[in-house]
């Protein structure tokens, strides 16, 4: 996992890998706000990343929009269709939920093997008030793992706000919590969150998590309509990191 | 709810309520380890709180085992059975969560008009993990809002750890998400939540929270298990209290 991505194919320049990452992470539907928050915070820290989305044009655009957003940062970002994102060495899922059985199904060969992260949350606004829906699997990442029963399905980044994620000159305050039923993908994970400014991977378990860990996304939205602000979660009494 | 409780009609001697709250706190299942928790806490700012039990003998051997623990705070603890504990203020129910409904159902009539706050996680262990069960209510606090329709019912303290909880001597260092459909409900438990020395009450919603917030109990069991601690959530992001 930890040796270069494979080509692309595509006529795209290949932007030179940092030295301290050879990893390629690759985002299906990183053209969305979701997408974009994580794609700028890996390519932040010099990882290559290939923003993709069903429409090639559109990740054209988008990720000449964040060049441009972060002129002076030259960031690692590369344009390409979702099939190109999942031929990276990592992939995030950043397809709003409804969506995400249907992107990454097609894709099951290309990520066998590989550590893929869902981050969607099934939600919705019911009434006045942000409430977690419950698919049949419990957590849309359960659903990823069955969609995906070669790949090493990861749940991350479910609380990232897609506003403050996606802005680097502020770094977040936050944890985010990484569940997993292969903790080896669990930790490398957590640990690449690590490296991420203001943000610290937490290890919380394994697929079980994942209900608890989606659902809380619509709590915290409450939270921000209360108070009116990016409510974020810190996990307090954990021992210091050996760095 | 501010002003003195009805007569428990033991032979108990009452203590005198602390002149900053009249309010009088009675904790249904108080015998149990989270009930404890939540009874000291109380009773160290001095709020009178009734232990409730189902067995009256049960509630004052607790009592004069927390008063022996906590012998130089003369902690405003009484005991009580659960109906006198129902017949405070505002209760909580601190009841393990298979048997939360069989404990309120019958007490439905003395709870009406009340904050009754819950405070059950449904889980259990799987396997080797701890995972959420799902009650056909989606959470406890709604199943026991269904049972008690004239209450006025706050999910809070789901992820309060019965053991740093139970300790005066060390302050924790949490938030505790409070959820309800009653806002005033919901205000008020939190405000009494920021009482509490190194916690503080977090509105996250109306009771579609529960589901979430009840679910993250395990999650934060298993971010235990692998830290070997006692994790505890704050929110980051949260304006500055007016105090």
């Amino acid at each position: 996992m930890l040796h270069g991505g494979k080509g692309s194919g595509e006529s795209t320049p290949r932007l030179p890998a940092c030295k301290s990452a050879q990893v390629i992470i690759g985002v299906l539907g990183g053209t969305g706000p979701a997408g974009q928050a994580v794609a700028v915070q890996f390519a932040g820290i010099g990882i290559e990343v290939v923003v993709g989305s069903r429409a090639l044009e559109r990740a054209e655009e988008i990720v000449g929009s964040l060049k441009e957003r972060w002129s002076g940062r030259d960031l690692p970002l590369v344009p390409g269709a979702n099939e190109t994102a999942a031929a990276a060495d990592l992939v995030v899922v950043a397809t709003p939920w409804e969506g995400v059985l249907a992107t990454v199904a097609p894709l099951a060969d290309t990520l066998a093997g590989k550590i893929v992260v869902s981050m969607a949350n099934a939600l919705t606004r019911w009434g006045t008030e942000m409430v977690p829906l419950m698919p049949p699997t419990g957590s849309v990442t359960v659903a990823v793992a069955r969609a995906l029963p070669a790949s090493r399905v990861v749940g991350a980044f479910h609380h990232l706000p897609a506003g403050p994620g996606g802005d680097l000159e502020h770094p977040m305050d936050a944890d985010v919590m990484v569940c997993s039923d292969d903790r080896a993908a669990r930790q490398e994970v957590a640990a690449l969150i690590d490296r991420l400014p203001g943000l610290r991977g937490v290890e919380s378990g394994a697929l079980g998590s994942a209900l608890a860990i989606e659902a809380l996304t619509p709590a915290l939205l409450e939270v921000n309509r209360r108070y009116k602000t990016h409510a974020a979660i810190r996990l307090t009494g954990l021992p210091e990191r050996d760095s």
